[in-house]
């Protein structure tokens, strides 16, 4: 029997994309259902009614939702490249990090603009920016995940793309190659690969996105 | 060669509790060190750089921090009583789950005393804990895990027993047995098991706690 996938989803969305890359990873084929955030389906609504969010994942009728658990569901069903460590120690490692990821730094990136560059506020993002960069440094690997792409770079797909997609829009630049090496260095890595690179949404088209949320359309 | 387990807590977190919960279901032997959470010991500090926080669990020399990895670590590496879900679609949903009560529900109910029983903030805390209720009614057994504990019973135990002792000290009450019949009933039910029981912090511990944090000592 054949499995049904379908995704739920905006292109737009780095979290969206979490999920469209760990569905990659397997060479999942799905059915790809476009949101407009603004006013969702009555299938999300159905399918993540605590939340009302995208991404929600149905396999064979089965509603998953957020998005890291959707990637570590993927993970666990689907066999292929895996996406967190095989070891159990390490996979703890990879899962501290993706919740570090969104529970302090990614709140702390968006807060800057939001803030107008808020000196403190900047400053609390770079603190945290700089968890990942000194992870970096100290695993000395091009990814998180060593050679490959594991659950962390998949987490930090905002930090990677996103992040100077608004600082551009903003004119508020903090996530400097200068401040952060090796993080810059692997977003490089990160947005290069190439089965990244057909998943991210066009640059031109979150430009467009966030010079409307930020006033500078 | 025997594993050599340490854990880093502190007897009156509900964090620290869910670890000490996962240890016990699975019957591992280890080293409890009590910190003092408003001066923590250098060994934390290395140990949780990122966080500085406990509870911080040490398995044959590796740290491992938040409370939900360190359960998840737990689960992976020792057989004996699963706390996660052995399908996999059933785990993702208990790892939903105990995401959202760490990220809307305990901050929900937690804000309603900072704010001094603000109706707008009950409502909030009353609206999160409604989707737990919800979840149990649907489910239709004794614990989110069926006839037995699991990974989402663990995590919502501030709500089963915290939550209570902080109403008592600031004589803001809303969880109540007739707003949330199932999810009251859950509580005592999990309150009573005897693991549970052996683990959970002296209640007049916890009263004078709270009454010197809402100045009511």
């Amino acid at each position: 029997m054949g499995d049904e996938v379908k995704l739920y989803g905006a292109g737009g969305s780095p979290f969206v994309c979490r999920v469209k890359f760990a569905l990659k990873m397997k060479g999942i084929k799905y059915e790809n259902f476009e949101e407009d955030i603004s006013n969702l389906s009555a299938n999300v609504l159905k399918y993540n009614p605590v939340h009302k969010k995208v991404p929600v994942l149905l396999h064979n009728g089965n509603p998953i939702a957020e998005s890291l658990v959707i990637v570590e569901y993927i993970d666990d069903v689907w066999k292929g490249v895996p996406i967190l460590p095989q070891d159990a120690y390490d996979r703890s490692v990879a899962r501290f990090w993706a919740k570090f990821i969104d529970d302090k730094c990614n709140p702390a990136a968006f807060k800057v603009f939001g803030s107008n560059g808020d000196e403190k506020v900047v400053a609390e993002a770079c603190e945290q920016l700089q968890m990942l960069e000194n992870e970096l440094k100290v695993k000395g690997t091009k990814f998180f995940g060593g050679d490959n792409i594991n659950l962390v770079d998949i987490a930090a797909d905002f930090i990677a793309y996103w992040l100077g997609t608004i600082e551009e829009v903003t004119e508020i630049k903090f996530f400097t190659k200068d401040k952060f090496p090796k993080l810059t260095e692997w977003a490089d890595e990160f947005v290069n690969c190439q089965f990244v690179k057909e998943i991210l949404p066009p640059r031109e088209l979150l430009l467009e996105f966030f010079k409307k949320r930020y006033g500078k359309a």
